[in-house]
């Protein structure tokens, strides 16, 4: 099976971050194909980013899914636009945050996500809130810009060490969900170093997708996950209209 | 004080619905600018649309605060965008849903929102969760296309009150609540029939954008709305980076 | 319009207070008529004051509503007998805690009341839970009577000072929301000081009165704010048989 | 030991029908002193006369713990006063609904409060959820004047059971609980006909009651439930005083 | 009336500090039987001891009711195999956790368990929220092996004192709850020495089951506490099954 | 790898049926080793037999882990003992029920769970709460015992038939969730014939158990699934001594 995971930023060096984690949670059946956005924000740290990222991602989704992928991943921990990517795709799509979030559900009562910038707390809160684990997992921040975490020079990886650090004494957490897609190849280390599970999203996105593809589940189309209806689309943004994009 | 009221959606037919219903609601005072996004769907009907009405959304917003504006306005019911909006713009920024829900809860225990598409309805139940109302409030959908209700020949009205009455019947309602923008000029003659309370978002927004203004709050900018960082943005979405779009 | 602002204890000091904070916040048109309580306590700390200070209350809210004002306030953070009021008076009524809260849910996620006495701690939370808040607005008490923030040899501001700083850093409170209408009068110079939006209910209560008298609003009457049915009264509260109070 | 129960409102026919179903739950050793405040509303249905019942059941609190209770209890089913009520004693005070529903918990994991008037059921409603609930219990309306339950001539008895045969099959209640002081009497008669176990709130809170005497637990005095501050009280309530009425 | 309690662990020791707490709780009336389950783990200290006590509890339950009791508690805080024995049991059946935790919230807003081993903490957490009062009880664990609650060379009491004294500081707990069955005998010591109320969760059950004895009240069998489908049981678990059990 | 499934209940053709189903989902490296307890009820029909089954489950539990087994499922839709089986195994172990309902959040919004005894649904709804899905999913039952699945004559499959489009209608289910082991083999027919996900928590928990071991994933042992403290275990259940069980 193919599964595209896709970069919403429109970093490649985090792009390549996140393929080698795919790659390594992946069966072996698996062909992971890893693109990046080709427009929007350098990296997504809070609403602005976020909201700016959609557009690339959809256009990255519809190709991939015309290419012949099986299930799609938002590689972004913030979930960027999965609502929309479901109604739009016809094949699944995962997010990090609630595949890394459900997976660590299985094997701890309660632990903690450590994500990067102090402004994308709460936005991930709502996320855990809305997949139903709001009691059992807390959100920290170690206050870090996304892209620090690639600079050997910065202090990024010691403040994400002290915020587990924290989580462990302070929260109890059992188990700990690293908070940004960039943090994927520092999950063998940080296991090794605190002895707890140590769950990266892209790595459980994976194997979400592999089991939604396995099992031959696609997103119902029921409800609000139904095919955009067509319309006009004005302006910079008229490729969009779901009429273009799905026959493109 | 002039408050800048922007239809996220294409279609200036409904923008002047919403700029009518915006003028019959502001004091003598209020200058109301109602403005029609140049890029995006023609209306908005579900997460996909949703999504691909934002950038246009914010860029009517910085626009609107350039010129002055003291207050802004996102005319759709399902709030697209806000928090996005919250994060660029230095003026208070309010949502129709959101002041409409606010609004009734003052004058009613429980209360419903009736709104267009049934693929709206989750949603908008999502928005009225988040807004703390989900034990007083309930959502249903008429089941209409949201430009029917243009259209004098469609039976989208009676649709409409079709679903009121269930709502006053079934779900013990006690004050309606419109849940689109484009039903703003239906709401005299909606209480008139049925003798209760009927709530309009977008004169719900106008008074809530003026309290604002008046109390001299601006949204906070501790947290998640912190002003977006500036970095850079790629490819058509090039004019959306925070440095690029503030400074314009 | 008439806006009466009804202070439900006895105090005057504190009406002129709370007038001078409604005065500054209403909109040129409108009348504001402050009247305090003539029967009851001189300060509501805590259930049994707010119990006994509801008959006052009435009574002034049903000469106000005779006397032609066009909607009411119940000046006291407690939002003391606001469903009593709903269900005698025609007009719309607010409470100033009510007000507050959703003011301030427009223009930040996560913010902090603090109020007076540790007593009324938790009957205000119990009223941030009912207005939907709890998960995004916590409640603090500076310890401090009603009535010594009237007294400038007092600490009580430096105490509310201090409590504010707290939220701030430990709640990462995002606004501040003053939890007592005898604290009208310190809003912009805590503003000042702590750089954030600081929000009264008084102030926030007149502007939403303005907008329901505006919108043509008025409390629903098919629920639990039914107008009391007519029967007989006892003894010293004669007086408030409801066929009585209403034809007064 | 000695339990007063306190009918809230005025009426001593229905004090009797309490102090019957009172005096057939209480143990043999315990008293019971059934009295009927002496001002305020001869019924209470709805929020207004619930707060005007408020005075008249103090003074009865207090008369009747310094004439030496070990308890008290309100006996309306709205709970009526209960707070203040509890910052005023120092003996213990109970409500009907909360040991109606606590007593019920341990019996049935879904049941159903049958009310009185549509206007209580969203105050009762209320409570549920405050009491922890109301995912476990729903509460419905019989629509009928609390004293029409003493007329023979009225249909209030058979509304109450068409409402209970209605909550057995759609609520798929497992349990009964009648929700108003004045149905204490009908609980055989009804357990007999449904074949369900009906619980009576007058009965449950003599049985707490007496346990928390028997216990040795009083009212916590560290919170909310201090006693109230000494201030002076003006007009016709002068002697609610909290330094007058507990020095009477 | 007869109460039967079963200690479900299989310490007799125990069960001797059980039923002198529950003998000194008792009404003169009242027969207590405690009985020591005679199959399972020395003491429960988490889910898996907690599983393996279900079926001597099971059995001693029905030999009880065989033997006339009118009720039983089951003596573990972590209301062990409460659901299993309400199903079975035609007599009502209580868990000691619920009914503390029933009791305490008639005389406290918020208030503390403080039970032993960390590990029970989160299950006792679950217990807490199932009985709809996560909001106003929190849960502390001392961090003490049960049985070193007998043993006076061990610092357990001395931990137990610091956990409740923190939670008086630090939860504003109002009341306290002891969290284990073998803190039976500690009450009124604590009590004395903190001045608060401590609620005991043996003495509380046997006051509760005397009062649905007392109103005559049975688990409703109409839902999920219907009793057993006869069916066969294999090997060495053979004697459970329902006809089996029901019957001998 | 290896995975157990383990039927808690003793009927061996369910067995048989639970097996079918996971090889189906297996990848092709994957071992499935079903087993069926050798103690206990022939099926799991409430909370009696869920509590009778726990120790045969345990046992097969150990037994597989001994022999190499990298993860186990616990194939009854309650999941039966799974938080006993945390605590006592090192390996990972999942719910079926837990399985399904995260699967199925992946691709719907809205979804019901179809069970099959009346006195399984609200178990079953308590689970579905603990997984934080309560608003998202609801529960009903077709009223059919477990074994009546596997008997041809019987009219099980129409009455599940029937709930299922009770569900889509009246739920707006976008997707249905199996609610019994005992339905595994239904679940391609019931796609084809509703047109909409139908999900089987068998298959789903073997794709579980295979993503948590390919990412090298275990029970955290911080909190309440710590490895049970040695300790004597009494009577027919000595052999459940943790030094016993574990040293087997």
């Amino acid at each position: 099976m193919r599964i595209a995971i896709i970069n919403p930023n429109t970093t490649q060096s985090m792009t390549a971050t996140i393929a080698d984690a795919a790659h390594r949670a992946a069966a072996t059946a698996t062909e992971i194909v890893a693109v990046t956005s080709s427009m929007g924000p350098a990296s997504i740290e809070g609403y602005y980013d976020e909201a700016l990222a959609v557009p690339g991602l959809l256009l990255e989704l519809t190709k991939a899914e015309r290419e012949g992928a099986d299930a799609a991943i938002v590689a972004c921990f913030d979930d960027t636009g999965l609502d929309a990517c479901r109604a739009l795709a016809s094949i699944p799509v995962l997010g990090i945050c609630e595949a890394a979030v459900s997976t660590t559900s299985f094997i701890a009562r309660r632990f903690t996500i450590v994500t990067t910038m102090e402004r994308s707390r709460l936005p991930v809160a709502d996320l855990v809130h809305r997949y139903g684990m709001a009691a059992r997992c807390n959100v920290r921040a170690a206050d870090i810009p996304v892209l620090s975490l690639e600079d050997p020079q910065s202090n990024a990886r010691d403040r994400l060490r002290n915020e587990i650090d924290a989580a462990l004494r302070e929260d109890r957490a059992e188990a700990i969900v690293l908070g940004c897609a960039g943090m994927a190849d520092l999950t063998a280390a940080l296991r090794a170093e605190f002895g707890v599970p140590v769950v990266d999203g892209v790595a459980a996105a994976v194997k979400q997708a592999e089991a939604l593809v396995a099992l031959g589940l696609r997103t119902a189309k029921r409800g609000p996950y139904a095919t955009p209806v067509g319309k006009p689309y004005r302006g910079a943004l008229e490729i969009f209209a779901p009429q273009a994009i799905l026959s493109a």
